[in-house]
């Protein structure tokens, strides 16, 4: 297999792709300096929600990964533009490492902003969460990604804790990060360019590869992070290439510059 | 408004019907008194899995209500009798109170069973419980409700967990309490009597009247506990009977005696 058209940019998730915890992906340090080296616009987004995007850039780059914070695209940020754009004063539960991004919840909220609490996902938090939306208001999540790949294995990710509220309440969440169309819309803004000539490079079929293509994206599926075997044809609309790992992403993109 | 037949004998939800926490609701006392007069047999059924049967009798003699523990069918007991029947040996995330009820987790489990953990519902334990689940072992859930009344407000059950672990996992529950039709027909089997002579009161539109009615049961919606207006109206099926409160609930079975 290989791509169809000659990419012009390249979206590129983080976690399961370049790294898993802090252990850089094998070549991939060394694929993203060929990458880099082509001239390719870069954007690196990330649905992880339990670090700031400063932190996210420190670790990145503490592994030796080169790239600066303006290219990274975190779930947190796309939400903190959309509760500005809105006026919204929500009653946060996320991290705490993220407040600094996100805000504290404000005294008398008027919607709920979810980002992945980790251990901090009480079901005290949850509880006060659920009775806001059952007095009406908005349920805004930064993802609902089903879990992520760990050192000692997958663990639920936020998209778990969505549900049961929605569940519960009967309200449905607005989605800002991965897969939402408009946080691809919003990396794209970022490049300058058009879904068409663009490849993004992810772990996850769903999220990453379906939301890409949902938004005009091809998408490039590795088989590393929370890949499992199976998952390139467990979606309608099929990857637009599937490699081991994104060194041979970077193959698959650099053959066809 | 009035009862079609003639009913044999009726089940009977608790929390909502005939107490919120440790209040019984106004006319309720006296009104099983009366039920109990009329000679009909009598099932009571909860969901309620954060208590064992033995606390909840002991709850309901302590507010007046006069009740045997064989007369009462709990969520956790069906459970219990459904793990024994399929010999499983199963990661049970439940509430410490009941794991009289229904045991310890195996060492090396073959299903995960859910309760109602309330505040025990952390990160730690939900993710233990999907990594159970994402090697393939069943989800056996005793009930999915979505919410309960408490005297400060409606509160997330358990239902919400479910839907977490499904979500994340891909899992589908078994459901073993209301509204599962296996549940009330276990309490038709204890009661000896068929569907079509029974009536349910309930609460709960979905999980009490829906379920029952799925089970060919009859299901009075009483104007207490979680019920919200507008209730009568959600559900495909309509409740055979709607009315304020367990006492007119009574009111209209033993006009119908």
């Amino acid at each position: 297999m290989s791509l169809s058209f000659s990419p012009q940019a390249v979206l590129v998730d983080l976690a399961g792709v370049l790294h898993i915890d802090d252990q850089p992906i094998p070549g991939a340090l060394e694929a993203l300096r060929r990458l880099r080296a082509s001239g390719l616009p870069l954007c690196f987004l990330t649905n992880t929600t339990r670090s700031p995007r400063r932190a996210v850039v420190a670790m990145l780059r503490g592994m030796g990964f080169e790239l600066d914070a303006p290219e990274v695209l975190t779930a947190v940020l796309a939400t903190r533009t959309l509760i500005r754009q809105r006026g919204l004063q929500p009653y946060t539960l996320v991290h705490p490492d993220i407040v600094e991004d996100i805000g504290p919840s404000a005294q008398a909220p008027d919607a709920v902003v979810l980002g992945d609490a980790g251990a901090h996902f009480t079901y005290e938090r949850l509880n006060e969460a659920f009775r806001l939306l059952m007095q009406g208001k908005p349920l805004i999540a930064m993802a609902r990604n089903r879990y992520f790949r760990e050192k000692d294995g997958l663990s639920l990710d936020m998209g778990a804790f969505v549900s049961a509220l929605e569940y519960s309440s009967g309200v449905q969440a607005e989605i800002v990060g991965k897969p939402a169309m408009a946080f691809f819309h919003a990396a794209l803004a970022l490049l300058g360019v058009g879904p068409q000539v663009v490849v993004l490079i992810g772990d996850d079929v769903e999220d990453d590869v379906g939301g890409a293509q949902r938004a005009g994206i091809a998408g490039v599926l590795v088989r590393t992070g929370k890949y499992r075997p199976g998952d390139e044809s467990r979606t309608a609309q099929r990857p637009a290439l599937v490699v081991d790992d994104f060194s041979a992403a970077v193959e698959a993109i650099l053959a066809r510059v």
